[in-house]
């Protein structure tokens, strides 16, 4: 059995950074959000998301790739499957309309790794836990977290209503606060993981 | 690829508990244990430690079993690996003192699993961060979180001094004052997997 597994890990400058059109929120609130996710749930039952974790290195420490809105919010790029789509799929699918190149050929090609973390919802509320509560036997939505292996090259385009940030492991722990229950907690779910600092 | 690995959970009542003599804590004081700590690495270099998390059900929820010291401390069961020790030897070793019987045809066949955590303590301190922080080049300790897969029926020997307590997920979750940063975030670890509640 293997203890440790090793994630290769890819400078920043090693990667290119483009714009392409906005990808606008479909809810402009909280409360709009919610009540979506209800109207869904009621045509479609339970709510699958995908989310990617893709993983840069900065002066030897990981760094997280976030997607930034508005000055504040800092969300990992992915989103909602399809009913009945496949998890591995969504999630390419997804990552390619966040920060996927117009052009095809130039879009990376995914390699989704492990899942890290799995999140559910049990009422239609912001509160989201790492395991489905006792006597909750209807969760809304279940979101799962998942490595994504970049290559050492690749180019993403950022939706020009985003900004696409590297943001260090150290700044994720113990900060709630400023990033959610979810991000900030990512630290400890990829402590397991031996990061391969590849420098070019 | 697998996104999900099951873990059979069984309830707490197919397992049996008796006592063994005391253990008593090598320190009496957290000073004490960074004094030694201190020592030791000056003759044996970065301690590495191992803890293993034993999963029950109750109330179909997995419950996690903890080794309580007084009124207040929580821990998992493990402890510190010999110079050279083997990780899943060593960690057998420390669940066998802590929680196996006197009779060794009585102790269980620990089945050591996956690595879900590793935590590192910079500096003689108390506090570790999932991660190395930048600039560490000689961090003084290195825990590892390990599942323990338990089987259906075994028998616990509880030294006289301390009580095992099974705590559920919930209790844990979000709560770093009562149980510290290592302990409150199993939950987020954990996730990832599927528990398979087997009732008898």
């Amino acid at each position: 059995m293997v203890s440790s597994q090793v994630v290769n890990t890819y400078p920043l400058s090693s990667y290119t950074f483009g714009t392409k059109e906005p990808k606008m929120e479909k809810d402009t609130s909280v409360a709009d959000r919610l009540a979506r996710m209800k109207v869904n749930y009621m045509k479609e039952g339970m709510r699958t998301s995908v989310e990617g974790i893709l993983l840069v290195q900065e002066h030897n420490h990981p760094h997280i790739l976030l997607l930034q809105i508005g000055n504040t919010f800092c969300k990992l790029p992915g989103g909602r499957l399809k009913p009945g789509e496949n998890e591995m799929e969504g999630l390419k699918r997804k990552l390619t309309s966040k920060l996927g190149a117009n052009s095809p050929a130039l879009v990376p090609d995914w390699q989704i790794g492990e899942c890290v973390a799995i999140w559910w919802r049990p009422n239609f509320e912001t509160i989201m836990y790492p395991y489905c509560p006792p006597h909750i036997t209807k969760p809304k939505e279940c979101k799962k977290l998942f490595l994504v292996h970049l290559s050492e090259r690749e180019y993403f385009a950022v939706p020009k209503n985003l900004k696409l940030l590297a943001v260090p492991l150290f700044e994720l722990y113990d900060n709630v606060q400023r990033y959610g229950p979810v991000i900030s907690t990512i630290p400890q779910q990829l402590s397991r993981f031996q990061f391969k600092m590849i420098t070019n």
